[in-house]
């Protein structure tokens, strides 16, 4: 994507790079996108969700990303995309403001970063300031680097990654290509692992790595500690969100994605094209299936062999409601007792 | 507030600096602040919490902030106050440690920090030693900044806020006057957004940005994503605690306080003067009315219309009779039909 | 540990170091640990859960630590040890990557640091590049700061310590001897306390500091904030892992553990000796005794007198069962009634 064009493209041109069937006037310019209710005239809106369809009848924008069902409700010109959500995502690469793009001024490797001869930069990186890059790294080609991070010794980081300022990835770890890194985040800490002795805890140094593969994509702040004996990994085309964290020796399967403030225990394995809802916990030593989905704050104590979606906790009420069944949920077991106690009774007449 | 004083300022002098009536000797020197059983002859004392009235009688405090109830308890020296626990907070300014005031060796703007030609600093400004402003940024009169600290291309930092070392804030971000943010705390990262496709998910790139008002505060390690097609604003006057997520596109009314390790999901949007407390999680898409509390660790799964207070949780218990409340819970809805069923049989006779 | 002896050692020497009683070849070369299941003809393994002991029949391992009771099993050469979990824990430091022990490319005292005229580093330390140490600061002998650690006026960190790539250490903080701090921690920002008045909140300045003792562990991106009229102190041994929040005026007493996402609040005292699960809250100002276990994802919300382990949360359960006993639960007070009716029915006839 040429950044060069100030954000202005024809509808036409916008059609070719997302696929999609062109309704309308190609030679609209576009400057932008936005939703149905903000559109200006120069900007492209979408529809995805049937319950904004109403808005297609006010909208103001030059032209609408829709799906063809769609298509007679809207008298304007539009893109018309089998999956309009996909075909707006793809464009946002496109209206993103130049400003993602500068590194440290835009030099490419920046004056004040500290690398070491031992390291090897690929072509067309971008180094930004202050940062530190130890012996025999392997920064491939394209890589963007931002101000301030700390890359380890014997760390590979893929072609075409993109790692924001002040990320710390510790020494021999892998990152796969096309990953985007948010700042702060951790990659490489050792796990959280000691030995009990009669004076306390003797630390385990975590003797393997972390193995991330391409199209990942790490929140701020998140943290993913490396393997004791076994690596870390996590799969092709994960997307987690911030602060989350990921425990020695976790696996997680391909195009998992895992909302933010959520925590995984260690050694745990969590399948394919999983759906972990926010400020989940998963504890230690298990493992959840492919296609698995757990809701927003659950915690996951066992094993989960079957697709399908999972939950725990209990619901949102007024305090002073909720503190009765609370006081109640203590009881529960005797509650039982009783119910089952009047059963028998009513049996035996 | 001059530092040069050596922490010693007269009664009298603190008294008018925080607009108390003063009672006995004005010209004691006073030189910190303590709890009534810590003090020592040259400290101030508090009492605001009426629990530790009777410490009133065994301070060896030099004076005492109270309010002028409880003046009759006391005969030493006193600044009366209708609220004694601001005042206390308004005197801490003073007798912070000199050291909250360097940054970077006390020298202006740092030789190693790397600003852009094209970035405007104000006057009276701290830069810290190998902090990063990049293009287009813009940064207020008196605005300190610590070490280490990344300030994207575009960004706005107003009058007077205090950016502690190694923080990171992404490109065309404004943060308003007077406000605190801590260490590791990253403002304007991606929000969590990909749309599915066949092969995975593709990235929703954030175009717009995060709006912080004047004298808000951000707890070390904090996150607050930038919007998509609307920006995320944080209000005047909001208060933010540790480690929290603030994903994209929320909203956050003025003075609202958030304690420490919680998650507001996307597209959220909480009042005024709320007190969210530790450990809360709230889903994405909901609304949240002025003056609500909601207690810890609560899971906020639906909109609330009412000031008030809101839970969610099971009590604590030891882990033997956790495990009893537990199973029964999971068998509740059975144990409701039971109980059903015995109440149509008791009615039918 | 010398690491230039290329990761090879002797059993013989390995025994010694451990303290085990060898049996069979000590000359034999070992250059790595890895598990029963994994470990090739060049690598120790370990048998400490008894679970993997049939795996002492197929591992080819040069040799295993266990405990004497399984001599038996196994014909190969052996490390016996009362412990051997410990045994395993204390062989990691020997195999730890010589990576973890380059810090800014193996120069003791980085050019690029910024290190003021009045702090004082001790001999035998080493200080990243671009890391920033402020007036008065103290660095004890054969301490490692690893590259843009930001250390602030009057710190103190005590000898041995270790403090990787990216942390941030406000002014006039205590750590003590051989700590290990992981990349993101901050310590010592201001504790989250305000005074509310008529138009919002007032700041409360913290006064005090936070006290580490040493062979303290503090994981990446966990934060602990200073007392505001006493300081926060971590005690001996105390172990805590990632994204842990520990609020202002906590003191947690010796040898606690405290896993993943868990937030303290202010003012609380955990005891020594305590196991505190991941993502466990504990609300401010109670206090827990010595010996308490908290299993996973507790909100502890009042103090804990006795030792033993303490829960609270609901089971995890498919969605669809999961939002039956939801409701019911917030009508368990209700039920309750009922089955007290129904029982004095019952009694009366």
């Amino acid at each position: 994507v040429s950044l060069d064009r100030e954000n202005s493209w024809t509808l036409a041109e916008l059609s070719d790079f997302v696929g999609a069937q062109l309704r309308g006037d190609g030679k609209l310019k576009i400057q932008g996108i936005a939703t149905l209710q903000d559109a200006n005239a120069s900007q492209l809106a979408f529809l995805s969700n049937p319950l904004y369809r109403p808005q297609l009848k006010t909208t103001r924008a030059a032209a609408v990303i829709m799906s063809a069902e769609f298509e007679k409700d809207f008298s304007g010109s539009a893109l018309l995309h089998e999956n309009p959500y996909y075909a707006y995502a793809r464009l946002t690469s496109i209206f993103a403001s130049p400003n993602t793009k500068t590194c440290e001024n835009k030099v490419a490797i920046a004056s004040t970063a500290v690398i070491s001869g031992r390291a090897k930069i690929a072509s067309a990186c971008t180094i930004g300031a202050h940062t530190v890059i130890e012996d025999d790294a392997l920064i491939e080609e394209g890589v963007s680097i931002g101000a301030g991070c700390f890359i380890g010794a014997g760390t590979h980081i893929g072609a075409g990654s993109y790692i924001n300022a002040n990320v710390s990835i510790y020494h021999d770890i892998v990152v796969g290509k096309r990953c985007v890194i948010h700042s702060g985040v951790v990659i490489g800490a050792d796990g959280f692992g000691f030995a009990p002795h009669a004076k306390g805890w003797e630390k385990i140094h975590h003797l393997c790595s972390v193995k991330i593969g391409d199209d990942v994509e790490l929140g701020a702040n998140t943290c993913v500690d490396r393997g004791a004996l076994t690596d870390t990994v996590i799969g092709e085309g994960v997307k987690v969100d911030n602060l989350v964290q990921i425990a020695h020796n976790v696996k997680i399967g391909e195009h998992t994605v895992i909302a933010g403030s959520s925590a995984i225990a260690g050694s745990t394995e969590i399948g394919k094209r999983c759906m972990i809802g926010g400020g989940v916990g998963i504890v230690g030593h298990i493992s959840i299936a492919d296609g698995v989905t757990v809701t927003a704050r659950t915690l996951v104590t066992k094993s989960i062999k079957n697709p399908g979606s999972y939950s725990s906790g209990a619901p949102l009420m007024p305090s002073a409601d909720w503190r009765k069944s609370a006081v109640r949920f203590s009881h529960l077991d005797e509650m039982h007792r009783r119910l089952k106690k009047l059963e028998n009774k009513a049996e035996k007449k």
